[in-house]
C-alpha cells in the first residue's frame, strides 16, 4: 500500500475537465505502451522491474561493501555525474543531519561529491580534505571514459595511492561501472576493484534505485531496503491501477501535459517546504527536463524551496507571466519537535503562536501560498508524504520515474534518450584536440 | 577601472540590429530616468549610492563588531530572509572553503543561517549544533514581526539566554533593523543590542552591501573594503558612461528584454562554471524576480551550475522547448592549482589532457558549451571576471543591480517594490487566526 497521496485542487478552473475525457485514450495508450513495453527506447526499461528484483542477497553485498569502507573512512567520495550523481545525492541530504561535520558526524563517513564539474578550486578543496582524513572512494561511470568523472578519478586515484600505497589503495577503491565492456570495467579488473554494475536497460536518470544511489546510501549509514520497499509498493500500485481516476501517476501526467499543451505553462516549478529536499529538486530537474526535453518540446522543470523563495521567486510567481505551474511536495509530519516559546513581552507579537510546532505553521503557509498562487493564476499540483524517511522516497522516485516516463510517450518523444547531451561534448573534444579513434 | 567584460556573441543572429537602434531612445531614458532618480520606485534607490557612502570609520564599525562575534563564537547564527539573507550567503558562499567544517575551519566562525524557512527538522538540527558549540546571533529584521525570522530569532534568542545567561547573551545578539520603528529596533534598545541600521530607501534584495551583507560577510573572514570598492569601480563606470556602445549594463538589460519582448524568450538561465558560485546565482533569481516579475511580465529568472547541469538540464536547453536565453559568468582564473596528472597506462584515454590545468578545460567546456547552445537556438551572453574574489563580487553585484533596474524600467514597472510577495503572509496570518491591529 502507497503512503503518498496526490491532489490537483481546482486545477478543472484552469483546463475544462471534458479534456481530460477528450485524451483519455492517448494516456491510456501511453500507459499501455510503457506496461507492455513496446514504445520509444523500450531497450531502457530496466528501471521498471528494479524495485521487484532487488533480492536480499543483493542488498547484502551492497551493505557489506558500504560497511567495509565506512569502516575504514572519514569520507567517502563518490565520483559521478548527471544519473551517477543526483539520485544517491538527492537521497543522502534529504535523510542526513544539515550540519552533519559540525555536529561530529554520525558515526558514518561523510559522503562527498567530485567529478560533476570541473572546478579546480572544488577539486583543490576536495584534495585538502582528503590529505587531512582517511577516505575511500566510489567512482561510478558506465564508460569510465565521462570527461569530469574520468579527470576526478585519475587525479584522485593517484592521490589515494600516493596516501596508502598501491595495494592498500585497492581495497579503497570501488567501480559502479558496465558489466562487461568500458575502460573503467577493465581498469577495475585489471586492479582488482570490487565491483558493482550499471544494468544495461537502465539509463543514469533512472538508476538511482541501483548500486549507483543505493551503495552512497547506504554508506551515508541509510535503510536501502526500507528505500527499495518503497518502491516496489508504488510500483505494485501503479502497475495495477490503469486508469485516470485510479493511478496517480496517469493523474499527474496527464494534467501537466494538458496544461503544458493546451494552457501553454511552459514551466513546471516543483516545490518543497523543507530545505533537506533541495538535492531532491535537483534530481526531478535531471528526470523530466532529460527525458521530455526535445524536438523543441517540453516543460521546463524549475525549482524552488518554500518559503525561502517565496521572498525570492514569489513575487514572479504571484504576479510576473502566466507560463508557470507548481507541484509542492507536502511532507505531513517533522522528526523532531519544536515549538513556538511563550514570550512575556510578546514583542514580536507571536504569542499568537505559543505552543504551535513550526510544521503547522509551515503546512498552513503552504495551504495560504496555495490558496495565494491559484488565486494568481497558478494551477497546483499537490504530492503529500507522511515523513521524510527511506520508504516515502522509495515511493516518490518511483511515481516520478514512472509519471515522467509517461508524460514523454504522450509529449511523443523518446523518454530514455539524451542525443543533445552530446553537442557540447563534441566541441570541447574538438578545442581540446581530442585525438580520434 | 572595472575589470567585468560583457559580451553577445551572435546575439544579433537572434534580434536585428536594428531593434538595437529602435529602442535606443527607450533605453536612454530608462538610464536616465535611474540616473535622474526620478522614476518609478525611486524612493528605494539608496542602494545607488551606497558603495560611495561607505567610509573608513563605518567599515571599521563593521569589522569590530565582526571581530568581537568571532572571537567568542564557533558558529555565527544569521537570521533573515529574502534579501537579508540571500547577498551574505552568496558572497561566503562564493568565497569560503567548500567543506569549511571538515577541515577544521578557516580560524572564523562558521556562518549559519536561519529564519529563512519554517522547518522544524532544520531547526531541531540548528539547536544540535548550538548545544555543541559557542556561537552568537546576528538577527536582520526591517521591522522585527516578518514570520520566518521571528520564529526563529524567538527560539534562538530563549535559546541563547539559557544557554549564556540574559547579560552574556546581550552581548552574543546584534540587530541589523531599522534606524527608529519596529519591533525589533525597540527591542533591540530594551536589551542593550549592539545595532546596525537598514537605510529606509533600500529594499531588501538591494541591501547587500549595507551591514545586511557586510557585517556576515566581515565575520566570516572577507574583505568587506575590497568587496565595495569593487562596486565603487563599476558605479563610477556605469554612471560615466550613458550610451549603448560604452555602458554593459545598458547592453545587458537591453538585448535580454528585447529578446524577451521581440524574440520570446521568456526563461534566463543564469550559469556559473564554479559550484561555489550556486548561491551568488539564487541572489540573481530573487534580484531579478521580485524585481521585473510583475503585471503580468517578465523573465523567468531560473539558474544551473556547469558543467554539473549539462548532465541534467543540457538535452532541455539543446534540444526542448526554444524559449531560453543564457547568461554566463565565465571566471577567468582559479585560485589553486590542480593539472592532469600523466598516467602510463591511459586506460581512460586522458593524456592528451596531461598538464593542463583544470581551469583551461572548464574553459574550453564553457566555449564549446557556448557554440554548441547557439547552434541550438539559445542565445549566448557572456559576463567574464578575473577571479573570483571580494573585488568582482563587488563589481558583479552592482552591475547585476543597475542592469535590473535599467531593466525594470524597460518594462515600464516599478522595480523596487513586491506587492505580490504579500499574498500568501495575508491568507497564512488568516489561517493562524493572527489577531488584527
Amino acid at each position: 500500500m502507497i503512503n503518498t497521496k496526490f491532489s490537483y485542487p481546482e486545477v478543472f478552473s484552469f483546463i475544462d475537465e471534458k479534456n481530460v475525457k477528450a485524451q483519455n485514450e492517448k494516456l491510456k495508450s501511453a500507459y499501455k505502451t510503457l506496461c507492455s513495453r513496446n514504445g520509444k527506447g523500450n531497450d531502457f526499461l530496466g528501471w521498471l522491474d528494479l524495485p521487484a528484483e532487488f533480492d536480499t542477497n543483493f542488498s547484502q553485498r551492497i551493505k557489506n561493501c558500504a560497511d567495509k569502507l565506512a569502516a575504514q573512512s572519514e569520507v567517502v567520495v563518490v565520483i559521478g555525474i548527471g544519473g551517477s550523481y543526483l539520485g544517491a545525492r538527492a537521497v543522502i541530504e534529504a535523510l542526513q543531519h544539515p550540519f552533519n561535520s559540525l555536529v561530529g558526524g554520525s558515526g558514518r563517513p561523510s559522503v562527498l561529491f567530485a567529478g560533476n564539474s570541473i572546478s579546480e578550486d572544488y577539486m583543490h578543496a576536495l584534495l585538502d580534505v582528503l590529505e587531512k582524513k582517511d577516505y575511500s572512494i566510489i567512482v561510478i561511470s558506465k564508460s569510465g571514459t565521462t570527461t569530469e568523472p574520468a579527470i576526478a578519478f585519475r587525479i584522485l586515484k593517484e592521490h589515494c595511492e600516493k596516501k596508502y600505497g598501491k595495494d592498500s589503495a585497492k581495497e579503497r577503491i570501488v567501480a559502479i561501472t558496465d558489466a562487461a565492456r568500458g575502460a573503467l570495467k577493465k581498469l577495475a579488473t585489471d586492479e582488482g576493484y570490487d565491483t558493482f554494475v550499471i544494468p544495461d536497460s537502465v539509463g543514469g536518470r533512472y538508476s538511482v534505485l541501483t548500486p549507483v544511489g543505493l551503495l552512497p546510501i547506504a554508506v551515508a549509514g541509510f535503510d536501502i531496503d526500507k528505500l527499495v520497499r518503497g518502491a516496489v509498493e508504488m510500483r505494485e500500485y501503479l502497475l495495477q491501477n490503469d486508469s485516470f481516476e485510479s493511478n496517480i501517476a496517469m493523474q499527474y501526467a496527464l494534467l501537466r501535459y494538458l496544461l503544458y499543451s493546451e494552457k501553454n505553462k511552459k514551466i513546471e516549478l516543483l516545490v518543497a517546504y523543507e530545505p533537506c529536499l533541495s538535492y531532491f529538486v535537483e534530481w526531478y530537474k535531471q528526470l523530466f527536463g532529460e527525458s521530455e526535453g526535445k524536438e523543441n518540446k517540453a516543460i521546463f522543470p524549475a525549482g524552488a524551496i518554500f518559503s525561502t523563495d517565496l521572498h525570492s521567486l514569489g513575487q514572479y510567481i504571484q504576479e510576473g507571466e502566466r507560463h508557470l505551474m507548481e507541484t509542492v511536495i507536502s511532507v505531513k509530519n517533522s522528526k523532531n519537535k519544536v515549538a513556538i516559546p511563550y514570550d512575556e513581552k510578546d514583542a514580536d507579537g507571536l504569542n499568537y503562536l505559543q505552543k504551535k510546532s513550526l510544521t503547522e505553521i509551515n503546512l498552513t503557509a503552504e495551504k495560504g501560498t496555495r490558496l495565494a498562487h491559484l488565486d494568481g493564476g497558478v494551477p497546483n499540483f499537490q504530492i503529500s508524504i507522511p515523513a521524510i524517511n527511506e520508504s516515502s522516497l522509495g515511493e516518490l522516485i518511483y511515481f516520478f520515474e514512472f509519471s515522467c516516463a509517461l508524460g514523454g510517450y504522450l509529449l511523443d518523444v523518446n523518454p530514455f534518450n539524451q542525443p543533445g547531451v552530446e553537442a557540447y561534448k563534441k566541441n570541447m573534444f574538438k578545442l581540446l584536440g581530442k585525438p580520434e579513434k
